[in-house]
């Protein structure tokens, strides 16, 4: 079958990233399309694969993967269809859902992690929100991240099976995607973070072995991780982290 | 195996809802935990499931599932479990994955509904964040909702095999919710969702079918289906929907 294809926007890592991650730590070839040409051309390749009437199962946005003549939009659901194919999930049901269902709270924290900058609408821009962005982000790094974190630190606590993992004794999808939240909320808030992860050891810790994966370590040193940015959905603005 | 338990909080529809309507459907026996006792009882009941230090898979928040020794979190991955054994999805690996894929974007609409009453801290009350509210609550109607019913009357449009259905020629957990979330809008927004499904008679015209869906049509007419009301996801607040 043809190599996969990630359509998502140019020049951030968004929930792109997270599918990024899954097929570098499988060690798969793909086409990363926002890549290709220029950033406009590329914009137009995602609108294109979008706007598509012969496509009978169009995505609601980007990120989405072709594979053959699939069309796999939603970042857990293109995990969920990544995990079976290359061992990051585990293969028994109760496995896979646990594993799907810990992206999804990721999912959530991410979702939330992006309203505390655009709190009212993603259509405007943050300087069109300002007021609301501070009040959000204030209740979100003082009582949501930590609770995030809390429950994934319960969650490593728990497993029966395997010291410093979130699901068994291997590594899976969410974990590289727990990862990917904890460096943006790192990026995005250095101090609230700080205090959160102090209360999350095992959650530092894991973030840590993630990245020191070869070839997440390799992916990460090279050119084709985009670095955070203020266009993505973890931005540094030093007045949401006072 | 034993029957489902479902845990939720009591006294509104809530993400507990598209679960039931999915139990529903598929006509088993569930345990609804909320609705034994007095509220305050229930309320206890599922804080208990969520801090049992046995429980190695601690789901983040409810709804949440128990069958058997199962447990399991996250509105979607319940509904993908419950649609493999109650043949509320399609057994082809691309035909389950599409069905979760419009759910995955069900629940991003659901989100932004609730955050339109809520676009600061779901720990405040609505009275705190009034302004804020009408803000949000004002681009979502003008934007989001269209966009999203919009989207769905292209995945009506598209779908190669059945007339009037979103996946294939059969009702999917997908479709329970779609009506769901309309049945959600247009008690929350009457006027805007008005509007909106003028543009969308595809997706009105499903809602419809759905409510007559005999399992349905009996469990909407039932004490156990809990009116709309200003505790859930779906709010009426007259201003925000001017």
């Amino acid at each position: 079958m043809a190599a996969y294809e990630l359509h998502y926007w140019p020049g951030l890592q968004g929930r792109g990233e997270f599918v990024r991650l899954a097929l570098e730590e499988a060690g798969v070839a793909y086409r990363d399309v926002a890549k290709e040409g220029s950033e406009g051309e590329a914009s137009v390749i995602v609108a294109t694969g979008l706007d598509d009437p012969g496509m009978a199962t169009p995505p609601f946005a980007p990120p989405f993967l072709r594979h053959g003549k699939r069309v796999i939009g939603q970042t857990a659901a293109i995990l969920l269809y990544l995990g079976d194919r290359h061992g990051l999930a585990p293969k028994s049901e109760t496995g896979r859902l646990w594993t799907h269902q810990l992206q999804l709270t990721i999912a959530d924290a991410v979702s939330e992690a992006h309203d505390t900058h655009h709190p009212i609408a993603s259509r405007l821009y943050y300087e069109d929100q300002k007021p609301e962005a501070k009040r959000r982000a204030e209740d979100f790094c003082r009582y949501r991240m930590p609770k995030f974190l809390g429950w994934f630190e319960t969650v490593l606590d728990r497993n029966p099976k395997g010291r410093g993992h979130l699901v068994g004794a291997r590594v899976t999808y969410a974990e590289l995607s727990l990862f990917q939240l904890v460096s943006g909320l790192t990026y995005a808030f250095p101090k609230a973070s700080r205090t959160a992860l102090r209360k999350a050891p095992k959650v530092a810790a894991l973030t840590k072995a993630v990245a020191a994966r070869p070839r997440i370590a390799a992916y990460l040193a090279s050119e084709r991780r985009i670095p955070f940015n203020e266009y993505g959905i973890f931005r540094h603005y030093p007045e949401l982290d006072p």
